[in-house]
């Protein structure tokens, strides 16, 4: 028997679409044959989520992830009875909710520590839950890293239509990106994509990497870092023998890389990805936190308020992460 | 009877497409019954370019636009005699006829400097060749608003799907916006924004402008400048009496143009603004060089070598771009 990796499912922010989602997910069986996958939660989050969808979930509820019994045919759920659906309100905000989020993420980042998760993938958060909850990161991947313990370069990155993204900066001010554009982060950014997106069975993935400048600086004439940084970081991509190309003109490359001409593109900062990939349909992608012992993955959409115990929900995204969460898992184990 | 503007239709760098598009819009009368259009350039290749199209088009040669008979109804064309198809080669690029090009629509902006043309419409040209010719200007923006010999802020602006964009900063360096992001420059982009699509027919724009920092700063936790200067800027465009909105962050402001919300987006620099409007289908759109005494459009697609000669070449944009300019052009008569 080949190993499989284990998988944590966490339901998201209660007060959302997530439970419903996850009940549908594991009804459907999604990457069951591929991996180990357990629930961690309170069950009766999940018993809500199934009642959303309109659904009957057989599952079985353990104390601790090392009770599961992998052979039962049920849904196995770790059960951390840490939260009533009778003490909240669906479809809006609750910090106490997000509170609980947070200690859940804590206790799954925890047993990952020790080995017994290789990946966690997760419903849609509440990044203001969560902050008024008690964890104050300013996002969910930051929040991971810290409690993981990583020292080192992660980030994130979104998957869209078979196009990987990554950043070398993200979330910084305008001004500063111009500082932070370095040879070390360039590397940086280029091998997160290219291990990321190999890890995610792409045998010789094809990295494009974006210009900095407008029409990649035209020889200089609009800027340098083209000449000076982007491209000598591109040649050593290349002498380490990843297949990358660029710079290219930010305005073209992601056109090129929906076209298929590339599996990812390395983004110089967070709008010049983002305004591409939200406008292609962002909230139909996932975002992976890149760069950890431990794989996480989401998928791009929210917590859908608006949608809240209709049972309309759709799990395309989710069942995309949680494959995705499955195949980089999986990647670990070697 | 109603004045109609005199729009000059220039059949762009002969090298290419536009003779072919020019004809095929000319035999259709595309806004013949809003304005007087008359062809400015070589008479051989306008009939080049109805040979192109496989279509017999009917012209009357002048030596000058004062002796064109407004009532014929065969096309004008004011005769230049300046570019004899059989002395270049079609579909590659040729200085030579870069210069004929330039030379071309100097004689246009001469004529519109005397008060005979209100507005120009030109096929693609092709900015290299342009430039080997000997017409040693940035772009074509450039050139029309040092032939007009204007001063203050003009700028391009590009359309597509109702939308329109223009820009704060364009053909510079990423680490230069930072410091041209002025109040001056903003409040002269909204204005240019407003006065444009107001001049194309819509009453009461609605101008959405972008933001520079990731998610419109947040609150001042990556840059100011949302704070410092931009908001300020909708506030006196909103005291000017202008529909003006903003900043909103760059991923989410253009999903909100084409659903729809907004009829221009105001953005800070030339990324932002063409990453989307590339990947929305940029060369379907028409560009428009705005804030100048005579009226400039052209579709934003190029010379396409590869289809020169075939009679395939679609007039989608070009009738498009002719129309605005007889829009504009009108706009400019009183």
């Amino acid at each position: 028997v080949t190993e499989q990796p284990v998988v944590g499912l966490m339901l998201g922010d209660a007060t959302g679409i997530g439970p419903e989602v996850c009940a549908k997910v594991l009804a459907q069986g999604t990457a069951r044959d591929r991996a180990r996958i357990v629930v961690v939660g309170d069950a009766r989050v999940l018993a809500m989520g199934a009642g959303d969808a309109g659904l009957r979930l057989d599952w079985r509820a353990y104390d601790n992830i090392d009770q599961v019994d992998w052979t039962a045919p049920e849904v196995p759920v770790v059960d951390l009875r840490n939260l009533d659906p009778a003490t909240f309100a669906r479809g809006k905000s609750s910090p106490e909710v997000g509170r609980i989020t947070g200690e859940t993420l804590r206790y799954m980042i925890e047993i990952a520590l020790e080995g017994k998760l290789h990946g966690v993938c997760f419903a849609p958060l509440n990044k203001g839950a969560l902050y008024q909850g008690g964890w104050k990161y300013y996002d969910e991947h930051q929040m991971f890293a810290a409690l993981l313990r990583h020292q080192g370069y992660f980030g994130e990155m979104n998957v869209l239509d078979g196009v990987w993204t990554s950043r070398v900066t993200s979330h910084v001010g305008f001004k500063e990106v111009i500082n932070l554009i370095t040879p070390e982060r360039l590397d940086n950014a280029i091998r997160l994509a290219y291990d990321t997106v190999k890890a995610s069975g792409i045998a010789q993935p094809r990295i494009a990497v974006a210009a900095l400048n407008p029409h990649a600086g035209d020889n200089g004439l609009f800027g340098d870092e083209e000449i000076r940084l982007i491209r000598p970081a591109v040649e050593r991509a290349i002498g380490a023998g990843i297949d990358c190309d660029g710079p290219f003109p930010a305005d073209a490359v992601f056109l090129r890389a929906f076209n298929g001409r590339h599996d990812a593109v390395v983004a110089m900062y967070h709008d010049q990805s983002q305004i591409a990939m939200k406008l292609m349909g962002f909230s139909k992608g996932i975002a992976v936190t890149a760069g950890l012992k431990t794989v996480f993955t989401t998928p791009a959409h929210g917590t859908a308020y608006d949608l809240v115990g209709q049972g309309k929900a759709i799990t395309g995204p989710m069942e995309n992460a949680l494959r995705m969460a499955v195949t980089l898992a999986a990647g670990k184990l070697h």
